[in-house]
């Protein structure tokens, strides 16, 4: 009998759904792969955190890779600054920026203009600025960053000085606990000096005179103190990679060691090239023991509200399943990080679809790969944090408790 | 698309039942509206505390409302004493209590030949007693009554006064930790003081010279120390009200800070008053967000033994449901605290059924509602602690962990 020895682990992000009128987006997609697989495979539901607690994309990949997100999940920042390719290390303290626009106190554009290049603006700040604690700050995409402060002393109980609303004025940082009064302060001095390099800076010289708004404050929020994550492959003994859009889900993978497979197509919308992923990850399995894909469109379609889209990207992900069906060795499982209803536009704790297929599984009655049929699986009802040790099982490698 | 953004839960206290030759009692009653319920919403069964533990009424009840009875159930005392209207206070030792017949050093009738009305006895004991620290004694129905001490260095690692059999001596009271000897003393002076005051008392004169069993001594027992609750409100933000005539499950609601709706007609028995309570429960809906409702006769069935009584009160039960069924913006549970079979006269720890109808819910293929058809339902198998999660996430109210 054969024992599959790979895992080829799809996150179809925010793909579950509530159904509307009788169905959902998944039930509604054509879905001939998935199902097909499904049909040869065991489904269940499962709640990627618990029953009835609402996940971010954050916690839910965590606690599917089994890191349980109460311990692990400190704020997004320290995601964020993985996920933008800062390596960041156990203790600093991360947070994910925007570069907006300040006038007369106030933030009057929380994203300076939807501005799309910063790299300039982000050297000139990681040269100028001296705090007197080590610091790295990254542009990312479009008006997004990320800051690491590395040092001693320091810590994430610190209040933002983003108003969260646009034409309010701008706040300082204040600490939330006395533990965090030197990192308050560097993060004003940050501010302080952050803004005299802004204001003056070419690239906002030239934006002010063409109309733009000047992307002359970066607004830091989302304060996290990097965990201790015990690496993967470490955990697992699998050597791991990552294939991802989302710079969230990318710095999760790499804060647990897992290399980032990187392809050309990949948007994190809709219009991403779902075939081009599906078949990295399947190249990627060549040299890794476990592939994590996160394929990102149907919550983009969720948060949206439109039923067409999501219903639509979902069919398009099933024709890039054509190739996984057949794969051979491996497991592969086929699950969501949460649902993201489109009658609600957010995440929901809805418990999401899990689908095993690979050597050995028990063959369950399930023959299409939807939220509905998923319940009435072999797997029952799960929690995120048992699919790695029931994937670890099944491909032979865990360890037995006892004798 | 509509959510839901009231709560109606019913719970039908004892309900759930094993099979008697083929079927229970839930799948014998005549329940044309909960089946269209079921048809129509989502079902699964539900351990109330955990898989195979014999959950009280109290601990179920807590639990169903999220608050861990591992970590609030300290005793029957509390909830029997907020139940019968005590104002308790996180501190407090409370007691359940019954008037009982003192012969002789002997227990010699533990419910005081039934008696029924206690109110000048116990306004006496009020009056007339000293233990120098501040207590509250108050008569419920019949022979019950509770008491609540207050002030500092009180415990609840007492013995209890009550041989739990008749024609046993009655017993002192003792510390059970060192801590608890103060608390011992008060209650043995107590005792001492009130069986004083009863023995000499005009009614219990009266009674003698009847030839009825006078009560002449207090038995005290079920002591605990009343938790610190946050209160409903506060936990998620819901104005809650409580429909029960059943004391311990009221002294549950308002330990929890929700409001008592009362109404005349409920007995807590297969007499009880069923449509008028549905009724009081629908009408309590427009004014709070969230209303309990205990319905218990279908448990004192269970208790007796009787499959047919249990069996026609669960068809009374669905006949006031008619009212249920057009309601809008309303998520309605319908589930038990525990299983009380015929067949073992007290609580067992199988899992109740549980289901949920409002908007946005995942409608399964379950069309009836008992305990053997919501085993296949969508929502698997859940836990007393899981279900308010889930029902806030329904309504669109629950907290995102993560981004």
């Amino acid at each position: 009998m054969r024992v599959s020895n790979k895992i080829l682990f799809f996150v179809l992000d925010g793909a579950s759904d509530r159904p509307v009128g009788k169905s959902t987006p998944l039930q509604s997609a054509i879905t001939p792969n998935l199902d097909k697989l499904a049909d040869t495979g065991i489904s269940g539901i499962m709640d990627t955190i618990a029953p009835g607690i609402r996940p971010g994309s954050d916690t839910a990949h965590l606690s599917l890779l089994g890191y349980d997100p109460y311990k692990y999940y400190t704020g997004r920042g320290p995601f964020e600054a993985a996920g933008v390719g800062i390596d960041v290390k156990a203790g600093d303290v991360a947070f994910r920026c925007n570069f907006a626009t300040l006038k007369d106190g106030l933030i009057v554009d929380r994203r300076a203009g939807r501005i799309r290049e910063t790299t300039e603006l982000a050297h000139s700040i990681s040269e100028g600025v001296d705090v007197g604690t080590d610091f790295i700050f990254k542009e990312s995409t479009g008006h997004r960053a990320a800051m690491v402060l590395r040092g001693e002393d320091l810590s994430a109980d610190v209040t933002s000085n983003d108003p969260k609303k646009e034409n309010k004025p701008m706040k300082e940082f204040h600490a939330i606990s006395s533990k965090a009064e030197k990192t308050a302060k560097i993060l004003n001095d940050f501010l302080a000096q952050s803004i005299d390099i802004l204001e003056s800076h070419p690239v906002n010289q030239e934006r002010s005179s063409a109309g733009m708004p000047p992307a002359n404050v970066i607004l830091l929020r989302g304060a996290g103190l990097v965990p201790a994550i015990i690496p993967f492959e470490e955990k697992y003994g699998l050597k791991s990679a990552v294939v991802a859009a989302a710079g969230l889900v990318i710095g999760i993978g790499k804060m647990c060691g897992m290399e980032h497979v990187s392809f050309d197509g990949g948007t994190g919308g809709v219009d991403s090239d779902v075939v081009g992923k599906v078949r990295t990850a399947i190249k990627a399995l060549e040299d890794h023991d476990f592939v994590l894909v996160n394929i990102k469109g149907a919550d983009e379609a969720g948060h949206d509200g439109e039923f067409e889209k999501k219903r639509d990207f979902l069919s398009r992900i099933d024709e890039a399943f054509s190739e996984v069906l057949d794969l051979k060795d491996t497991m592969v499982v086929v699950t969501a990080d949460h649902s993201t209803p489109v009658s609600i536009k957010d995440h929901t704790a809805d418990p999401v679809p899990i689908m095993i297929n690979g050597d050995g599984v028990r063959v369950d009655n399930v023959h299409a790969y939807n939220e509905i049929d998923a319940a009435n699986g072999g797997l029952n009802r799960l929690r995120g944090m048992d699919i790695m040790h029931i994937l670890m099982d099944l491909i032979n490698r865990a360890e037995k408790f006892g004798a």
